[in-house]
C-alpha cells in the first residue's frame, strides 16, 4: 500500500516556544492559543460551540521520527520504555492527540485551552471527543 | 513546510469486513482482533502490559478525503455537521483515533478489545491513553 501524506488544515498560534516552556503531562496545562484554520477547511468546523472539547491532532514536526526507546517524561528513574508505551513526541509517526477546550472561535480561528504544543505546529485533524 | 508522508507501523486483523458490519459508536464496540505490528517497531512495543487500555490511531485507507460535511453516524434528522464537528470516518486527514483494551500479548502480536476499525487497516500510532 502507498505511504499516504498528509494535508495541514492548519497551524497553532501559542505562548509555548521551546520544549522547555511545555507542560509535561498535557492533561495539566492552562496554557492558551490560537488554532488557525486555512480558509479552505473552514467549512468543516460548522457545530462546533465555544464550551465544547474538541481533540485536535497535530503534526509534530520538531519530532524525531528514529526514536523506538524513550525515558517517559525525559525521567531516567522510570527506566527506557518502548514509545507506544508513552506519549512522547519522539515517534514513527509524530502524531499528538490532545483534548482542548473551545474558549470563543471567530471565523477561521478558535481560541483553545489546555495546550502543550509549541507554537506553529501544524494541525491535522479536529474530531468530536471520545465522551 | 513540506506535507509529511506516514509509515505504517502496522495492520489490523480484525472481524468488521464492511462499514455495514461497524458500530456506530466506538466506546459501544466489544469487538476484538489482533494488532499486528512490524518487525521493525517491535521494540516500541516495550512497557505495554495486558489488561491495559491503549490509544491506537489508525489510517482509514477507504474513507474520502474530499468530504466537509457530512450527516453524523449517517442520521439526516441530525442535519449536516463540519467533518471536524464528528467522527465521521471521512476528511482530508482520515485518521482514526481509538481507545482499545489489550487482552494479550504475543511478540509482535495484540489481542485487543473495542474495535470499530475495517479489516486491513493500517496502524499509524500506538500511545498511553490520557486518562
Amino acid at each position: 500500500m502507498k505511504k499516504p501524506t498528509l494535508d495541514f488544515i492548519g497551524i497553532l498560534h501559542g505562548d509555548i516556544h521551546s520544549l522547555d516552556d511545555a507542560p509535561k503531562i498535557h492533561t495539566e496545562s492552562d496554557q492558551t492559543g490560537t488554532l488557525e484554520i486555512f480558509p479552505e477547511y473552514v467549512e468543516g468546523l460548522e457545530c462546533i460551540k465555544p464550551g465544547q472539547t474538541i481533540m485536535v491532532l497535530f503534526w509534530l514536526d520538531r519530532a524525531r521520527r528514529d526514536t523506538l526507546k524513550v525515558y517517559p517524561r525525559g525521567d531516567r528513574s522510570l527506566g527506557l520504555h518502548g514509545v507506544f508505551a508513552t506519549r512522547s513526541p519522539n515517534r514513527p509517526n509524530p502524531i499528538a492527540v490532545s483534548e482542548l477546550k473551545v474558549l470563543g472561535m471567530d471565523g477561521n480561528r478558535l481560541r483553545v485551552q489546555g495546550l502543550d504544543i509549541l507554537d506553529g505546529t501544524p494541525i491535522v485533524d479536529i474530531k468530536k471527543t471520545l465522551r
